[in-house]
């Protein structure tokens, strides 16, 4: 089945823009709630699964050993923009392992937190691998790697690293992976239908209900990421916001090309979507219709006008279009 | 009918994301040559019809009369990424005409040119009027309404300058506008059908064929657009690129939501494309590939790498995917 219409753009009373996609909302069994275009199209959930990537840091008992508690485990799950809150915390994780910078396997990016990167840019200074995004994923990993007495290059497929995410990925996804691709940030991204990363975000959400590790370290990244909600991504960005407007009952995380997830402990269910297009505006506002159809966010508040309701203004600050979620989705 | 896959963007030898879009190539009868999706689409051309909007300012004889000559003329089609090279530009037009920043209706805008968003952001100034990428459209709009001797809110729909470019625009579309919307610059912006702008472009495109006053205007406009790349857009960004790499023989121009224009002279040809979710990403691509087709532009030329044939990197530079055009398109 093909992707469906999901989110239109207006201007003047006329469709400018529409998103395509598919979504799944799954239960802790791992069936479909609900659906819309194919639940089984093939995605790479990109940094939408760091939760899942970061089970085996958990699991193997490495977080423990080495002193990842809740702070650390939300920032290894984050996409984070690079603000001084997120570096200090990778730099001082770095040095307690005994690394730097040039440890992470995964490229230098510029900040995208305003201030920091004003900081880079004024300072004449080139961005640190410390600054990418997937800074604190990298970490977790380095700290698996030092548990495990692996080798440095963590980031290759073959590497035990690696070997460990896929199996604990296609163990909570229920489907052998079809593939994987290089990442923005280096490291292997598998790849997956919708409807198993619906069920793997289903699995984190009932994972308090179960009391085997691999679902203890399941609860335990829930609740880094909702008591963290600043260190999953950053101030002015959809993962914190949400979060923080669900007041920590609901993990949500985006992924790059468009992907949202959402893990409701309350209701044991999990959601996953994908843009066909890759645009994060549609991914953020169709995420929001989700969580207010769930009834896990008040569609009153502020940040349902911020992503979905509100007017699009342009450099004036005029009302000068709209967001729509498409007829058939989610209303 | 509906939009079609044109093109496709892949990772680890699975596609990730695919974009759809209409697009028409048009012959000077405003016959349709070639057409994929829906040629009839209802679609704002934003600035991608700016050199439409800058005919009543040269048909009119205000031009002339106010000493605005080719590099001017570039600069009102122009989506510009205010370098210094284009700020400087528009601010001596404004003075020849004893206005300033504030006689601009656009809003403030941040420079998209890296070493004139460093300046603003390092100085901790705020961006004006004049760093919006429509300054130059709107420094034409003045010379407009000066000529006309009409009221300074020229970026109101009744006001006469924008009438003559409403009533300019319908006859070269050969559509009537079903309706209008406010653009990012706060000028109105009309719809037309992705067959109503391909005919606009053939006609600017056989513009030298023909003596009458409108003709030669818009002769004119392309000849200015050809001649000065660099100020229709910017360094690095891929109006400029094209142009430079077709040598001037052939006039593109890209608008907001992923519309791409060109105009091509020795054809006598137009074409218009429309990307249906909005990704500027896909609609160089779209436009490279039809240029190829229409022999326009050299496969082996370097900006086809760029926007097309050549890999996508990551943040440590390694090639991680890759963009197709979708079987169907322009293949």
């Amino acid at each position: 089945m093909k992707a469906v219409p999901m989110v239109e753009f207006w201007r003047g009373g006329l469709l400018e823009s529409l998103h395509h996609g598919h979504a799944v909302v799954c239960d802790a069994t791992g069936a479909i709630v609900e659906a819309w275009g194919d639940a089984d199209a093939v995605i790479f959930p990109r940094s939408s699964c760091k939760m899942l990537q970061a089970l085996p840091l958990v699991e193997s008992g490495a977080a423990d050993a080495l002193g990842v508690g809740p702070s650390r485990l939300a920032l290894s799950c984050a996409s984070h923009q690079a603000a001084a809150v997120h570096t200090d915390l990778v730099t001082r994780w770095l040095g307690d392992l005994g690394l730097g910078d040039d440890d992470l396997r995964c490229g230098p990016q510029m900040p995208r937190d305003a201030e920091a990167m004003k900081e880079v840019l004024c300072k004449g200074e080139s961005p640190c691998r410390i600054h990418n995004n997937c800074s604190g994923k990298h970490s977790g990993f380095l700290t698996l790697t030092r548990h495990l007495r692996a080798g440095p290059d963590y980031h290759l497929v073959d590497h035990p690293v690696q070997v460990a995410v896929r199996q604990a990925f296609e163990e909570v996804t229920g489907v052998a992976s079809p593939g994987y691709g290089i990442d923005g940030c280096s490291a292997p991204n598998f790849a997956t239908t919708v409807h198993g990363l619906a069920r793997a975000m289903a699995f984190y959400a009932a994972a308090g209900d179960r009391s085997d590790t691999r679902s203890r370290a399941a609860a335990r990244l829930v609740a880094a990421m909702t008591a963290f909600p600043e260190l999953v991504a950053g101030e002015g960005r959809a993962c914190t916001n949400l979060m923080r407007a669900m007041g920590g009952k609901v993990a949500v995380k985006t992924g790059a090309e468009a992907v949202f997830v959402a893990i409701l402990p309350e209701q044991r269910m999990g959601i996953a979507l994908k843009i066909l297009d890759g645009a994060e505006r549609a991914s953020e506002a169709a995420i929001v219709a989700l969580l207010i159809r769930l009834d896990a966010l008040d569609p009153g508040h502020p940040v349902v006008k911020r992503y979905l309701t509100g007017p699009l203004t342009n450099y004036a600050g005029l009302a000068v279009g709209e967001r729509r979620i498409a007829p058939g989705f989610a209303d």
